[in-house]
């Protein structure tokens, strides 16, 4: 699904274009816009900061106005910090991201404006906008840089739009080991610990085993690593009998 | 509620502290850890780039290593994009926030690790974390800036922050071990592993340590377990010795 179109209107700074490329990239967002740019913005200071984000940077489109840049639109969101005295609907940038979904899945058309560096939106850009996206920050700092504020809306896009799985572990656990081998590793585990004594208060042994046992169950460990268990403890013990003898 | 510490290890730029000092700001984090920075970070670069958030790289603290960054946390999350081929919890930033929040409820403190610019944190590193956490982006074009990480990181736990109190463990973890003993306990267990020759083949030696404190990394272990660990490997030690005597 094919997201939004991001539109930097009168963007002062050319690095600021590049890094907001590079946001936008990083969410999967290729649709650039820049209402009334610098005549020299595209720079190296862009493609600099766009850090690989090239191709964002080379496909974007210029306007003259912001009516212009969102005129094939049929949804737009004004990002802004400040309150504007406008009577407008305000969303999150996770609310917006549904909305934007949304409006993707009837066949429309979404932009999300965001405002020069120094002064944000002004109030006529804000108008041109069904509703205000905010970033709920401090209170008493709450000023993003550009791509800081692009990369927030496009990271809750992206979070909506991806349907992918998640990963729950930074590697598979298809290894992950059955009780029965988790098992047999604690009762080697006791059969030394009583050996060394560890275990020798026998009122004590019963609350203590289960003590040893929880730590290790919660360790989700796999086969290899109840292996490397069973190799710890058998090392030391034979290294202790060796020398015992 | 304060929020978790964000620690930049080894950072290589001052703008780059800057620009994360200014986004934790912006999520009302305050508690900035640099682990071996350069000597001359605090420049009047880091002033520019932080745009106001002085006060948060003026209070920055500084430590030669990563364990001594963390060593009064009970909870360490790694930021890293890449698959480590490491057995451990990877979350999104979502769900790290909500985990953090329900740590600092039961008293805890917290920690993200974020690494170089370049490189991304070591696997050293990642091992002394309990989970990883990886912010879902497009899988072609996924890396963040510094700033950005920190950003992603501190908006969705500003997001989580102001809610209720959530339980995650069926019992209070209060005397959750911090990370300081959980590191004594891998250094005395590294010790009399290769004191007994387990870790005798040097090249494996690396691989083979970071694997066995990932295992007890996932434990969630209770200071009282990491006491029980050392007591286990001190009677198994000491029993062999008094044999060799």
């Amino acid at each position: 699904m094919n997201g939004p179109a991001i539109v930097l209107v009168r963007p002062q700074l050319s690095e600021n274009i590049g890094t907001a490329a590079r946001a936008m990239l990083n969410c999967g967002l290729t649709d650039l816009r820049l209402v009334a740019p610098r005549p020299d913005w595209l720079q190296d200071r862009a493609f600099a900061a766009a850090s690989g984000a090239d191709r964002v940077l080379l496909a974007a489109r210029a306007f003259e106005t912001t009516e212009a840049a969102i005129a094939d639109c049929q949804r737009v969101w004004a990002s802004t910090a400040r309150d504007r005295y406008m009577v407008k609907p305000v969303e999150t940038p996770r609310q917006t991201a549904q909305s934007i979904r949304a409006a993707l899945a009837e066949g429309q058309r979404a932009a999300v404006l965001f405002g020069p560096e120094r002064t944000g939106l002004s109030n006529d850009d804000v108008v041109l906008a069904d509703t205000v996206v905010s970033v709920p920050l401090n209170p008493d700092y709450s000023s993003l840089n550009l791509a800081q504020g692009v990369l927030i809306v496009g990271y809750e896009w992206y979070q909506v739009s991806d349907q992918a799985p998640v990963a729950t572990m930074t590697k598979g656990t298809k290894d992950q080991a059955s009780k029965e081998k988790l098992i047999g590793f604690f009762e080697h585990l006791e059969r030394e610990l009583d050996a060394c004594g560890f275990l020798r208060v026998p009122g004590k042994r019963p609350g203590m085993v289960r003590n040893i046992r929880n730590m290790f169950q919660r360790a989700n460990l796999t086969g290899q690593e109840v292996q490397t268990l069973h190799g710890m403890v058998h090392e030391l013990v034979t290294y202790r009998k060796s020398k015992a003898e």
